[in-house]
C-alpha cells in the first residue's frame, strides 16, 4: 500500500491500523505500507488506484517509470478532471503515456464503514476488456461482496462522477426543508438528467439505472452524510460557498464536477435543468430559492 | 366527497375536518361530504377514485347507475386485483360496463401531509386519451403542485402497485439489519425487475425510470414509514405474517400485490430474484435469513 505520509505508514506497519482514517478498524496483518512508490508497484499484479481525480494526473506522472505496462489498475476515484472534462479511464493511460494500460473502474453504492464490518454490498467493476473485468471480479468477490461485470466504463464513470452535484441538490433540498415529495422528486429528475448526458455519451441507459448508477445516487442521496450533501444542506441553510469550503479539511469533489456540468451540457446539447442550477448555485449566480421557483416553474410537459 | 362513515360525513361538513384521517387538517369550507352516491355523482365534472383496489370491483358496480359514461375517473387506487391481476384502469371499465369511461391514472412521490402542508411536489398524470391528461393537469397543476402528464397507464399503474411489494423488501432489509449498502443494491434491482416486467406489459422504460418508478420507490424505500414497509421490518425481525396482519388495522396493499408477482413473473416470462422472494417469505417457503443468502449467491453477472 503506498501512502504519502510516513506517519500513517508506520501506524499501518507496527499497529495494523490507519492512523488517519478509520483508526478503530484493525487491518490484515499482511497489508504492508510504503511511502516508496517503486517498492509499492514491483511485481504487483493489480494496482487500486484511489488518489482524487484533480491529483492524479501530476501523481501518475511521477511515478510512471515504475508502472508494469500490463498492470491493471483498479480505479476507485470518481470525478471530472477540472477543464479537460477527463474521466480516469482517460487521465491513466495518458499520464502514464500507455493507451492500453489495463483499466477497471470500481463503483456502486458502498459506504466503507459498512464493508469493513462484512454487511452485504454489491459493486460493479467496468472494463472494456471483459478478461480483466472478469479477473477482478474474481479477486474481490466474496460472501459479502457480489461483484457484476460491465463494458460500460462511460456510464459507470459519469454516474459515479455526476452523482457528488445531485448529492449537493439533494443537501440543498434538505437545507431548505422542502420535504421527501420534493427530495424524491429532484432525485429521480437528477438521475433521469445523468442518464441523458450519459448515454449521449455512449453509455448503456441500463448502466445509469443500475447499482452504479441509480443504486449509489439513492444511496447518497437518501442517506450519505456526504461531504458532497454536507456542502448542499449548508448552501441550503444560506451559508456561503466561501465559508462552508474553507471550514472543511477534505476536498467536496461534487463542487468541482459542478463546474464542468454546464460544459458538459452544452458540449452535448442536453437539458439537464437540476444539475446546471446546481453549478449555478455555486458560481453564486443563482440563489438556491430562487432555483427552486425555477424548477417548479419550468414548463409542465409530457414525461420523456 | 362521497364517504361511507356517517360521522366521518358531518364531521367534514360541520367542522370542516375529517375525523378519521388527519382530524388536525382543516378542509376547505366548499368541500362537502355526502353517504349518497348519487347525489354524489349528479353533474360532477371529475371523479377521484380512492377506494383500494382490492374493493374496486365491488363498490363500483354498486354505484354503476350513477356514473355518466362521459365523467373522467381519476384513480389514486395503487395495487393488482388478485386473482384476476387487473389494474383499476381495467377494473374500472369492467365493473362500469363501459369500456370508453375517461381514465386517467395519478401517481407519484407523494406523502399527503407534505401536499397538505403545502410542500412542492411533482406527480404525473397518465391516460390514453392526452385530452383528458391535459384537463386533469390544468385542474390540479398549482404553484406547488407540478403535474407531468403520460400516455404510459401501464408503466405507472405497475410501478405503483410493485413499489408496495419492493418496499416490503426494503423493510425486511432493515428489519436483519443489514446496512445501507444492501438496502441501496436491493432497492436498486428491485427497479430493474419491475421495469423488466412492465416494459414486457407493454409500458415505456422512461416512465419505470421517472417521478412514477424510480421517484415514488425511493420516497417508500428510504424515507417512508408506511405500512408495507412496516410489514418488511417485522417481517426482518422474526415475526410471523399472521401475527403482524391480525395486529393492523389497515390493509398493507403490498402484502396483496406480492401474491401476484409470482403469477406475473411467470406470465410475462421474466426473473424477479427480489419480488418473488417478497412473495415467498410472505407465502411462508423461505426466511428472510434464506433469502439473503440466495440473493448473494445468485450467479455474479454482466448487468442488464
Amino acid at each position: 500500500m503506498l501512502v504519502r505520509d510516513p506517519q500513517v505508514c508506520r501506524s499501518i506497519n507496527e499497529e495494523h491500523h490507519n492512523c488517519k482514517y478509520f483508526p478503530q478498524h484493525e487491518l490484515p496483518k499482511n497489508v504492508i505500507a510504503t511511502t516508496d512508490a517503486k517498492a509499492a508497484l514491483l511485481g504487483a499484479d493489480f494496482c487500486f488506484h484511489a488518489v482524487p481525480v484533480q491529483f492524479s494526473s501530476s501523481f501518475l506522472e511521477e511515478i510512471a517509470n515504475y508502472v508494469d505496462p500490463g498492470l491493471p489498475f483498479i480505479s476507485l476515484s470518481k470525478g471530472l478532471e477540472l477543464n479537460t472534462l477527463r474521466t480516469m479511464s482517460q487521465i491513466i493511460p495518458k499520464a502514464l503515456k500507455n493507451p492500453r494500460q489495463p483499466y477497471v473502474v470500481l463503483s456502486g453504492p458502498s459506504f466503507a464503514l459498512e464493508l469493513m464490518n462484512k454487511l452485504p454490498t454489491a459493486l460493479v467493476v467496468a472494463s472494456k476488456d471483459q478478461k480483466i473485468a472478469n479477473s477482478v471480479q474474481q479477486l474481490m468477490a466474496s460472501k459479502n461482496l457480489r461483484i457484476n461485470t460491465s463494458s460500460d466504463v462511460t456510464g459507470v464513470e459519469i454516474a459515479g462522477a455526476l452523482k457528488n452535484v445531485l448529492a449537493i441538490a439533494a443537501g440543498i433540498v434538505e437545507g431548505l426543508n422542502l420535504g421527501n415529495n420534493s427530495m424524491a422528486a429532484l432525485v429521480s429528475q437528477g438521475c433521469s438528467e445523468i442518464r441523458w448526458l450519459a448515454t449521449k455519451m455512449g453509455a448503456k441507459s441500463t448502466t445509469l439505472t443500475g447499482l452504479s448508477g441509480t443504486g449509489d445516487v439513492m444511496l447518497t442521496c437518501f442517506v450519505s452524510l456526504s461531504r458532497n450533501r454536507t456542502v448542499g444542506v449548508r448552501l441550503g441553510s444560506g451559508e456561503k460557498l466561501d465559508d462552508i469550503l474553507s471550514s472543511m479539511n477534505q476536498v467536496a469533489e461534487g463542487v468541482a464536477t459542478a463546474g464542468a456540468v454546464i460544459a458538459l451540457a452544452q458540449k452535448y446539447n442536453v437539458k439537464m435543468p437540476v444539475l446546471t442550477a446546481v453549478a449555478r448555485i455555486i458560481d453564486n449566480e443563482l440563489t438556491p430559492t430562487k432555483a427552486v421557483f425555477e424548477l417548479m416553474n419550468l414548463p409542465q410537459v409530457e414525461e420523456v
